[in-house]
């Protein structure tokens, strides 16, 4: 008689995203002549670089031919991307870390998500409050947790709020916990951290020997030049600290598909017998035994990122994409309402006007601007009362949403 | 202090193929000049189908113009592909499985892997002895097992031999056990299982409230009318199996990287409270949450196989290796070995000669003729003094390496 991982039915109605899919769906299907603007889930709209297209068709005519035909890859990634990757996203900043420590893979969520394989399942685990609920979620799957509370808040996780009051930066724990989820810039507050917040947190982690999952699917978003961008930029990060970068949000791979992840050789975390294990071995035969590399194709199309064409075309979608955060933040403090982030990253974060809760505010702009934003409270029990609203969408998609927003919600 | 996960300790020596990529960098480089001929890893060697490549340079080009781009994707895959795998892989050999069933994903190496997730870690899970070595590290990586005994088997696993004896096809346990691999046509054996075979694994399985998680990436090797490519040609079997399927043998994809599961629905295992719960509603949970579905490019590349040319296409592909699994049977038969599959398998699996170990008999074959098999010994105990040549390289190669073998193996 088989059994199921009983872990899965702790899990609080669906993953926010398809929640929001299906109540916008039912509202499309009841008012089809509704011009729906989506500003919900992070998803970029603008096409993708001409430099990742070019190398991406060259890459498709290789497979035409048995000479330059490419079967199995490494499962690590083809060294001519993680070579690329190691020299201008990390050493060019001054951090040591060599191709050798980035793992190519298709995804950071499945990165994320799969991290846990290698750990034990006897850490205390501390996300942020409001979170990407990805680091929530696949906890709960792995056992780590107990039930929620009507809240949403899962026993035996460790909450940090993140609120105005400390910057939405999360105050670093006074008690012990072993792994610890940072996204700097945030999703979903769009917040950044400084130098001295995440020095904290590598000195914490390390007196602790803790481990930090560092999240930086957004650092390219940040414009202010004091924000480090990676966690390797801070003394000691390469003795506590893991990095998950995409290629989503700079390069528009969201339905292309390429992320890495950065484990620093010799950092390690310990076995039972309390020996010291390097993680990246672990990784390494996560990796080998579960995945198969990423495609060619998109490797090829992530590598022309790395191009001067390529770095001066992401770099005008970045652009553009904070340029409609800037419009957002303008438009929705001109109609009176809080708003935070959306400088240093692609999301602004605002304060439901009339103490609406974060699912009624969404509702509302639904019903009345035909507008999809993302419930605070979808990111945990401190998000409530918040909503998201994010910069990735066209111009004119931006301007018309504002327009509707400040014309129904003046406060 | 962080953990780490111990079960990996328990983990023998590398993974198989890395292994085997160890002792061929290393003979390459102390023979420089050797020109070393690859059957051993079963990669395929032959241009993608120009089909795949048309559709993958159009969706490229989809990506560059804002009204086509495509972020996002399902998590479960596009429906028009999914649909196309319905009708033309299922529905027409009489399968009713239908598009909302099959989970497309970038590899089955992944889902093989991925899918213990779901399942409670107090199963009894049986496999094959050779095997396909992701069943086993994967279980073992999930701490499903005991330790490792000297010849490589783990505490905890029921093993069912196979062997000439039974035509490779194990004999079905009369104990039970709860989660059952099978894979057919059979890596690394190339065997294949009747209908009979196959109806009474479903019988077992029903019986037992079993679940079957049948591989069948090979099913497009069959060139037996009689032997069934899907389980779900059997009757019941929607009741008891999952199915995992690739693009990587048919048509190529292993560098390209997409396949598919199939979940029938009201498929269910037991939850702790003895309630029953459907294996496609976890399923679809657990890739919503832990994974972003497969690049867009590479799903119409899919979806043009399923064109006629692209069926024109890779049934050419594929009649093109099964001839030198053809060429690989005849040569090494008329040396005196003994040689199994090859027939409906892109694998021919080899007893080898004079009493030589698996591994021996590796690195005989590579050192004198420069020729790389894969030692059976690493599919399981059972496959010690066993051998597998793949079909899968240029008729050129395929034939050099039969020369190379028949004079200096002659029996």
């Amino acid at each position: 008689m088989a059994t199921i991982n009983d872990n899965y039915l702790k899990l609080k109605a669906g993953y926010l995203f398809p929640e929001i899919a299906r109540r916008v769906n039912a509202f499309a299907q009841a008012n089809p002549e509704a011009k729906i603007i989506r500003l919900g889930i992070g998803d970029v709209t603008e096409p993708l670089p001409q430099a990742c297209r070019d190398a991406m068709i060259q890459a498709v005519e290789e497979m035409g031919d048995r000479s330059t035909f490419k079967g199995y890859g490494p499962e690590q990634g083809y060294a001519w991307l993680r070579e690329k990757i190691a020299a201008q996203d990390f050493q060019a900043r001054g951090c040591n870390i060599t191709a050798e420590e980035i793992f190519i893979s298709d995804g950071s969520k499945c990165d994320c998500g799969n991290i846990l394989d290698i750990f034990g399942d006897n850490n205390t685990i501390a996300v942020t409050d409001p979170v990407y609920p990805v680091y929530v979620d696949t906890n709960v799957m792995a056992g780590h947790t107990g039930e929620a509370n009507e809240a949403g808040e899962y026993a035996g996780l460790v909450y940090l709020p993140i609120n105005a009051e400390n910057n939405f930066t999360a105050t670093i724990p006074d008690t012990k916990v072993d792994l610890i989820y940072l996204c700097f810039p945030n999703n979903p507050t769009g917040a950044v951290a400084t130098k001295e917040h995440l020095q904290a947190w590598v000195d914490y982690a390390r007196k602790h020997q803790s481990i930090i999952f560092f999240d930086a699917a957004y650092e390219s978003y940040i414009t202010d030049p004091s924000i480090p961008h990676s966690i390797y930029e801070i003394e000691g990060a390469k003795e506590c600290a893991i990095e998950f970068r995409s290629f989503s949000k700079n390069a528009g791979f969201t339905g292309t598909r390429c992320a890495l992840t950065v484990f620093p050789k010799n950092l390690t975390a310990k076995a039972a017998d309390g020996s010291d294990v390097e993680l990246w071995k672990l990784w390494n035969r996560r990796q080998s035994t579960k995945f198969n590399g990423v495609s060619y194709i998109v490797q090829r199309g992530a590598e022309a990122v790395y191009s001067s064409e390529g770095q001066t075309q992401i770099k005008r979608l970045i652009s553009f994409y904070l340029e409609n955060a800037q419009i957002i933040r303008e438009k929705l403090t001109t109609a009176g309402l809080d708003v935070y982030g959306g400088v240093n990253a692609p999301y602004v974060w605002v304060k439901t006007p009339a103490g609406l809760s974060s699912w009624d505010f969404f509702d509302k702009l639904l019903q009345v601007c035909h507008v999809v934003g993302t419930p605070g409270s979808g990111f945990g029990a401190c998000g409530e009362g918040y909503f998201r609203i994010s910069a990735f969408n066209s111009r004119e998609n931006v301007e018309e949403a504002m327009k509707r927003i400040t014309e129904n919600f003046q406060v």
